[in-house]
């Protein structure tokens, strides 16, 4: 199943499902048993899916929105929280190269992650506007799982009962201001706080098992600016798999549904990696594509 | 005013202001016109606070909790954020000496940050549990301030008014995690994310008037393990005042009701700085009081 938000003519924000190309609004075509937002859905998913399964066989949903005509925002508009992991080796030599540096043992004991700025999530079609003091304007292709239930101390093993789904998510990325705040020590904050985007919809895992190998997501990835392909890779490449990261996440600490937990950028997945001999900075009017098999395409602009 | 977050004996969390020593819950007292969570009543205190003070006026209140009967729990058990920076040069200068470090100039050019994890909010009297594979536990003695109203790209001289209060916070950190983590450069992630505390209340910025000057706060600190005063500062002293974090952290980026911003650690606010020939690090059974003036008594044992 895919699930998305989208807002009504009202600007009302709702829960939708995906399915053929047309978007039926949870709430109205369970008639006000689904909830209103999709992260109340997740938050119980497991008593709502068969309600929901119900609702679709019985084929007396309501009339859907057609997806072309639907104006989609982050599936999650406000997650519980979003952490960002360094879980691809490939960029992790190649951005650390670009500073001279090496890869160090540390990054190789276990997955790290920061906790990135969830209340300015973005999402698909949005404009994405950088900080006035920043002239390096980058995306990163990622690869986002979502929590789907409640845990501590989750072991790798068990990981994948804890999602819900997977998405794509842009980690926008201004490189100026990341360099300088990040010889502090405490990682980055105001070079990446201005954006995150995630979408253009949450797929579930059940419609992923095809792509799913144990804890590993296989799934190929790409970004393209103004339609010229520039990145390239699979989520199957991670050094750390999302077991891991989940199993890194959750120790000491509770998960709830809701909380996003990105991959880091794929190998060659941003501007920083690439250097500016294949491509400028991003600039205003840019626009900024990038598509994961099996999890769509999610499109924005830079303004 | 001082408002607390306290636990009915029915389990359900409730608002309150504390006067005299004695706990009114703020929707009881109301008749239900005051919200039930204290985020809530902050999201839109400057409508709310009028119908406060006349229900506190006429004396009709229910009658109150005594404030050592009750059950306080973190103010905000789950705050929309929590932004730590590291303001304080003393704090910075103890601790980079420890690890054979000078402050670098890019500290002084601009207040740096992390986010925590505000998932992981305890309160007064909360045992807090250190992760089971580290050794070196320590506390930080820190001041918070608790936005009240949303805004954007807010200058230092404006940042009080988007202030609804502020309250002692303590980063309980797991040094040895910490110091092998933040050799890959994202920043603390599992040497904190274990436990934050706020609390005991948040005072409201009109209560503090007299300790405020512009946009600093003034205030002695002081931290005691088991009794013992080890550290000793005063908020006065952050190199960077509350204005000024208020400005780094809206600069692009959207503040809300919630969001809560620490200090960083006072000078000697923690055991890193002090050394083991000081104190050894923290263990199962210490108990830790930090003391704000103005702020009240923060007390949790580790468990």
């Amino acid at each position: 199943m895919k699930f998305v938000t989208f807002q009504k003519n009202d600007g009302d924000l709702r829960a939708g499902i995906l399915v053929n190309n047309q978007i039926f609004d949870l709430h109205e075509c369970s008639h006000g048993k689904l909830p209103l937002s999709l992260l109340r859905y997740i938050e119980d998913y497991q008593s709502y899916e068969q309600m929901l399964l119900d609702v679709l066989s019985a084929g007396e949903k309501t009339t859907g929105i057609s997806l072309a005509e639907a104006q989609l925002v982050s599936p999650l508009p406000k997650p519980q929280s979003v952490r960002d992991f360094y879980a691809f080796l490939e960029h992790v030599k190649q951005a650390r190269a670009r500073r001279g540096l090496e890869v160090i043992p540390e990054w190789f004991r276990a997955p790290v992650f920061y906790f990135t700025n969830h209340l300015a999530v973005k999402g698909p079609g949005d404009v994405i506007l950088f900080p006035e003091n920043s002239k390096e304007w980058d995306y990163e292709l990622e690869v986002a799982c979502i929590i789907g239930k409640q845990g501590r101390n989750i072991s790798r093993e068990q990981a994948m009962e804890f999602v819900f789904g997977f998405c794509i998510m842009n980690d926008w990325s201004a490189r100026d201001l990341q360099r300088e705040e990040m010889k502090v020590g405490l990682g980055p904050a105001k070079g990446k706080d201005f954006a995150t985007t995630l979408g253009p919809w949450i797929v579930t895992k059940n419609e992923l098992s095809e792509q799913i190998a144990g804890d590993v997501l296989r799934a190929s990835m790409t970004a393209k600016v103004n339609g010229k392909l520039l990145s390239s890779g699979n989520a199957g490449d991670m050094y750390f798999s999302f077991g891991e990261l989940i199993e890194q996440a959750s120790k000491d600490v509770t998960l709830y549904p809701g909380e996003v937990i990105g991959s880091g950028t794929v190998g060659s997945g941003c501007l920083l990696e690439l250097g500016t001999e294949v491509h400028r900075w991003l600039e205003t009017g840019d626009v900024v594509e990038l598509e994961i098999e099996g999890l769509g395409v999610l499109r924005n602009s830079v303004g």
